[in-house]
């Protein structure tokens, strides 16, 4: 019997490595990074005319297909990073069936890979001690909702009896409260800074910044919705005005520093815009601002008190406690023209900030990067 | 300035709606569940020469092409259920780029829907009170190692003093700590059975039984490594001679009922095996144990003291402090003839449980069923 039970497990075993033993003769994994950072990709398709791989930094490439019917296609070195792809098998967008990785980012699932290097060793799980992390729903009296957020306690929290800093980290518009965590990688980004010494242990708390719905699509009332931008309360005050609720529930149920010291916030695109504010409108609760590709302005058709006398409220919040407030943006980001309008801003009335331009545009690749260079310079 | 915001997250949403108006007019989601329970499923590939639909309970489907290059099936009406799904185009199999929903079992990925009903409701996120679900490191000395759990509180944990039951719920060969909050649905079974007032507030403890690895793949230093069947170490006994490392950090950080009357112990296959030897090696721990399509012999050429002597242990192990003894299974199942000895053997001895013998093999469809009849029978 016993027998049985074995050799159906190992069948199955079998079929999961025969597969990637084809595409790569023996070697395990989807796909192959070698030594030098080059990245071979392979699928089976024996019947397809045209076969195209899609790297999320690049135009789509065309496979070749050897005589076994698998096409094939090596990438020049690349740049130590997480890396994003698909394929395109006869006009219909693929992900690699022998690839179990795979992000969302709103409607758009891809597969992921590493290539290890300096950069991608911040996002990667390694040896190092785990902080825990949890899908916590709290009430939101301000909008009369159950709400749901992420919450990552540093390892050794659960031992020890000591207060923690709190960094709100927000995510930008389609995002949700997951999405710092899956894309942005956050919790190993805070795991290895704290492992290495370079950031100090902290809480980091990410709510979900979309008041009209509870939690993230799929974990909701809503059911198996597709995931969009569109939201009927989207950039207009709600989020701002009851991030208060947030604030009190995380203070009442961890060991926080409950002062302004103790509390950064900071997030990307619409996230920057709601850390722009909320910091604004609440000068004596956040030693730490950091604005990831923010957005800056609300639209013209918003009118909340959130957003009035914001030249008023900045002068406020730039004193000396306020420790830093920190932009980071792509010189190729469709946000740039309106980030430089507001450090403008910001010079004219003298208020100090760090500025850091990358390359690059509105994404991922550079958000994951300006979170491992901010956490190191907070609450020290 | 914010107009091209606007029209930039504008346009990317039209993009994402617009692939399933094309698909079936102007309705949303994938696929398109009918009020008949009959099921529509269109995938767009105008190039390929065939197109099939495999569902997870039949063989695969020929799909017809439109003349626009959509190719289409509606099925029979499906029973209320959490149905899995894949397409094979000229032979690659893809999952549906209109679904953002995909499960992983072991090393395969396929996208899910549910048709709605009385079994389906179980597994979806209602508008209910919600349970917090953590990922926990924990020390596990007797393996060493730090390894990951899946803990699930109850909502009003964080509000309360009072002292919770804890079931720990373990997965089967190939799974891992995640397998049954994602394939399981345990935290929207354990939601709803509590808010419908048919199963008492517990604490869920989902710990990963593979003692080779620290947590589940991508979530440890091993990396974007591919789930496998096969580990160092297997159903050797040191899962379960360490099983008491988790009870002691879940009575040490939460606010549990210690004793036998308060712990529940239940897994699916593997996690069945662990269950049978975990509760009969602790006689006086736990008052209900589950065996879900579980494997019941060890390997011949496993040597444990946790797998000798079993008949004297349960005949310890089956006195009145022993609440329930659960065992059920598909009549397909392959272990279903080990368990039919197991059940000689249990009536000989004279000991009294629980059988439920449901149509169906070794898979999640009853795995998910056998969870919404076992929880509501523990800590009444």
């Amino acid at each position: 019997m016993k027998k049985i039970v074995f050799l159906a497990f190992m069948a199955t075993m079998a079929l999961t490595m025969s597969a990637q033993q084809e595409l790569f003769g023996g070697a395990k994994g989807s796909p192959q990074v070698h030594g030098d950072n080059t990245v071979s990709f392979a699928i089976k398709a024996p019947q397809a005319q045209q076969v195209e791989l899609q790297l999320d930094f690049d135009k789509p490439v065309a496979m070749e297909r050897d005589t076994a019917g698998i096409w094939r296609h090596t990438t020049q070195p690349l740049a130590a990073d997480l890396y994003l792809y698909n394929y395109v098998v006869d006009g219909v967008k693929t992900l690699d069936p022998d690839n179990v990785y795979i992000m969302r980012d709103v409607a758009t699932t891809k597969n992921m890979f590493f290539v290890d290097g300096a950069q991608s060793r911040y996002y990667q799980a390694l040896d190092v001690p785990h902080g825990n992390v949890s899908a916590v729903w709290y009430d939101s009296p301000t909008v009369g909702k159950r709400r749901r957020m992420m919450v990552y306690t540093p390892a050794g929290y659960e031992q020890g009896k000591q207060r923690y800093p709190v960094f709100y980290l927000l995510h930008g518009s389609g995002g949700d409260e997951t999405a710092w965590l899956h894309q942005g990688q956050a919790a190993q980004v805070l795991d290895n800074l704290i492992a290495w010494g370079k950031a100090v242990p902290m809480i980091v708390v990410m709510p979900n910044g979309n008041v009209d719905e509870h939690a993230a699509p799929g974990s909701d009332q809503r059911g198996l919705v597709t995931p969009t931008f569109a939201h009927e309360q989207w950039m207009e005050g709600s989020f701002e005005s009851s991030f208060h609720d947030i604030m009190d529930y995380v203070d009442k149920h961890y060991r926080t520093i409950r002062k302004q010291s103790g509390r950064a916030i900071a997030g990307l695109s619409m996230g920057g815009f709601h850390s722009l504010y909320i910091s604004a409108n609440q000068p004596k609760d956040f030693g730490y601002v950091g604005l990831f590709s923010a957005a800056i302005r609300p639209g013209r058709d918003v009118h909340s008190p959130i957003y009035d006398n914001l030249e008023q409220k900045l002068a406020t919040q730039f004193n000396k406690d306020l420790k830093l407030y920190w932009i980071g943006i792509g010189s190729n980001d469709f946000l740039y023209r309106s980030n430089e309008q507001y450090r403008a801003l910001l010079d004219r009335a003298g208020h100090r900030y760090t500025y850091v331009e990358t390359t690059g545009g509105h994404e991922w690749r550079n958000w994951r990067r300006y979170l491992t260079q901010f956490v190191p310079l907070l609450f020290k």
